[in-house]
């Protein structure tokens, strides 16, 4: 299957590229590479030393025979967008080229506002792209399961059938989004559900959880081909966060009470879930939604598992509960549902069995790469400016 | 009270701002001019000969002895809304200042993206600049019915209980918008229910039905504050466009069987309703939601009613049904609840009333300025690309 992959540098997009090319399907990236200039705006960078788009996939093709076209360029650049559909002519696209931190949307105006206008003038580029160029192409969209908050009813992959007043509708799930880049995504979710009505687009909207871990089968079979492991205040999420915070000595940041309950999955188990969303397509003009993540658990329950994990590898690790960034509850009802990828073929990998063999072990290997300074939360939701340090604070003036 | 009218020089923006002056309230208008650019871009007219902001204001201080400040201005620029808000420390803003129109935003992908960038940033730079600079004023903005869509079940005002599997949330009423610039109001929507959680800011969303007619009291003082009766098939509402029609002796422009049925309201209420809520203010953090509407009709129930009252000015009026341009049911269910104006104090004038005295008589009055050649849909929601006029082709190349 020719599938192109948006944000194939990125840290899903990485991924998921090897390993939908090392399944035998024809592959192209096309990535700005603007998140690698996201760390250095920021002055962070990843544990794990990642080589060039260039070396990584001249190295996949060495050690696999298998090759990646690459497409350099910004979707929010319609004729690079354009050409790019034109030249590979996908069978299906995955959208990863978003910018995908909730912090860093929250730092000021300015990131609110790039945030929101990067991802939904990307994706609305690429509606019009597929209809235009590739009506038949499947768009395989990574939306987030922040986009439904945390309601005090269960949430359904997507659609809710509502009973009211004695008649009854299935209706788009109500959206309680946590920051303006999960606002993003609720933005693209509207608009891509519009384009399946008027023009008959074909599409899934994955809402993924959490995503940890950085091993897959096709990373690990050479160092140049590592993923990313992001483990700042930023991009680093919880898991991989806490791991290097284990890893380095660093108490676990949990913050407030730690009782905020999110979907997670392994991210062995995002490429095949990608996989199984392009095998079988949503029908032309049919929105699809499903929920990508394998367990759920509370901020503090994880921080004990990582402790726990930890004590049998010989390190001591202390939970420090810090007064919560975000506006978000810290004690709530949480029920996601999450079984139609598991009946489409997903088996998931479980985080009790990955904490040892794919994160804690990867976080000790590189742990001299870590700065302990990009563990503390500095943005927070309640300002609209966040001081960044100085070099920071200079680097983003142009903006 | 200090009022700021954001886009007091539009359509339902200059009778508001007139109205508030006139009851007393301290108005200033910011306004960048652009919706009478539009215009020159697409090649059309308002039915109503409209003077320049600065004459229409002069005129108002002459014939009402007050006075109504003027900031020229984009709200997309936020030095220039922040330095507005600084000079004039309202304790409301209302917000008119968006791209308005469904068949504008479906032009092309340019026209789609502009309208959802300057909608979306633009109440994203006013959320930034309330917070920052005036914490405690209200926010009142104009939303659409449109982001409801037409769900099989009655439309509440902005939430909905939902009983599920054996618990109940009350939660945002799922939006089905059916254009990318109802997709901009419904993107705004969940972004100011956001900061009204993450900051305490007060607001107010006010989602408006179909608007009708021209005169208000305040309009009709003096010839030079008359205001915009748009009637292409861009801009035009279907009320007005159905009265110039009726005048010009072309035959109703029905899309389809006519079953669309939406909320329509006088803009002599759509004047009081922005009074009513800014006297009774949104509590601090709170998003309220108004249903902004006064009788709900079929596009095809309207045809027939301007039929009826054409009569009695001897006009003889026939009706065409189209293949309808965009894509929507044609006969649905739609009940929509609207009394929380009401009861704050709202005395609705009904259509059958302002029929001849507010709607035909205008359109009579200046008929001679009719360009029936605007009547006709030309932007069909199934292309990407519509062609418009030769010269509006070269008008839009340097978007």
């Amino acid at each position: 299957m020719k599938i192109l992959v948006l944000g194939g540098d990125g840290y899903c997009g990485w991924a998921t590229s090897l390993y939908l090319s090392a399944r035998g399907h024809h592959i192209a990236v096309a990535d700005s590479l603007v998140r690698r200039e996201w760390d250095r705006e920021l002055g962070v960078e990843t544990l794990t030393p990642v080589a060039s788009i260039q070396e990584r996939l001249r190295v996949w093709q060495r050690v696999s025979g298998k090759k990646i076209s690459f497409f350099e360029g910004d979707i929010t650049n319609y004729q690079f967008l354009a050409s790019t559909i034109e030249a590979f002519e996908p069978e299906a696209v995955v959208h990863f080229a978003e910018q995908r931190s909730a912090p860093y949307s929250m730092i000021d105006r300015e990131h609110a506002v790039s945030t929101q206008v990067n991802n939904v003038v990307g994706t609305m580029n690429l509606l019009f792209a597929l209809r235009e160029l590739a009506p038949d192409c499947h768009l395989v969209k990574l939306g987030t399961m922040g986009e439904y908050g945390t309601p005090n009813i269960d949430i359904e992959e997507g659609y809710i059938e509502i009973e009211h007043n004695g008649r009854k509708d299935v209706l788009p799930f109500p959206k309680q989004p946590g920051s303006f880049y999960h606002l993003s995504k609720v933005h693209d979710s509207h608009n891509i559900m519009f384009a399946c009505r008027i023009w008959g687009i074909r599409a899934t909207d994955l809402n993924q959880g959490v995503v940890y871990g950085t091993s897959t089968d096709e990373t690990d079979l050479d160092p140049l081909l590592i993923n990313r492991f992001d483990y700042d205040e930023i991009f680093g999420t919880v898991l991989n966060r806490f791991c290097v915070q284990a890893a380095v000595g660093h108490p676990l940041t949990v913050y407030g009470k730690g009782g905020q309950t999110r979907g997670y999955l392994d991210i062995r188990d995002t490429v095949r879930c990608i996989e199984i969303a392009c095998l079988t397509p949503a029908k032309p003009g049919e929105f699809r939604v499903f929920n990508q993540f394998t367990e759920q658990f509370r901020v503090l329950e994880l921080a004990r598992m990582v402790k726990e994990a930890a004590k049998k590898l010989g390190l001591k690790v202390e939970i420090d509960h810090l007064p919560g960034p975000r506006v978000e509850l810290e004690e709530h009802y949480y029920n996601a549902k999450h079984s139609k990828l598991v009946e489409l073929g997903l088996e998931p990998h479980n985080l009790s069995k990955s904490l040892l063999d794919s994160l804690l072990n990867v976080a000790v290997a590189h742990r001299n790469r870590a700065d302990s300074s990009l563990f503390m939360p500095r943005v927070n939701w309640r300002n609209t400016r966040n001081d960044r340090k100085q070099s920071i604070a200079a680097a983003t003036v142009g903006d």
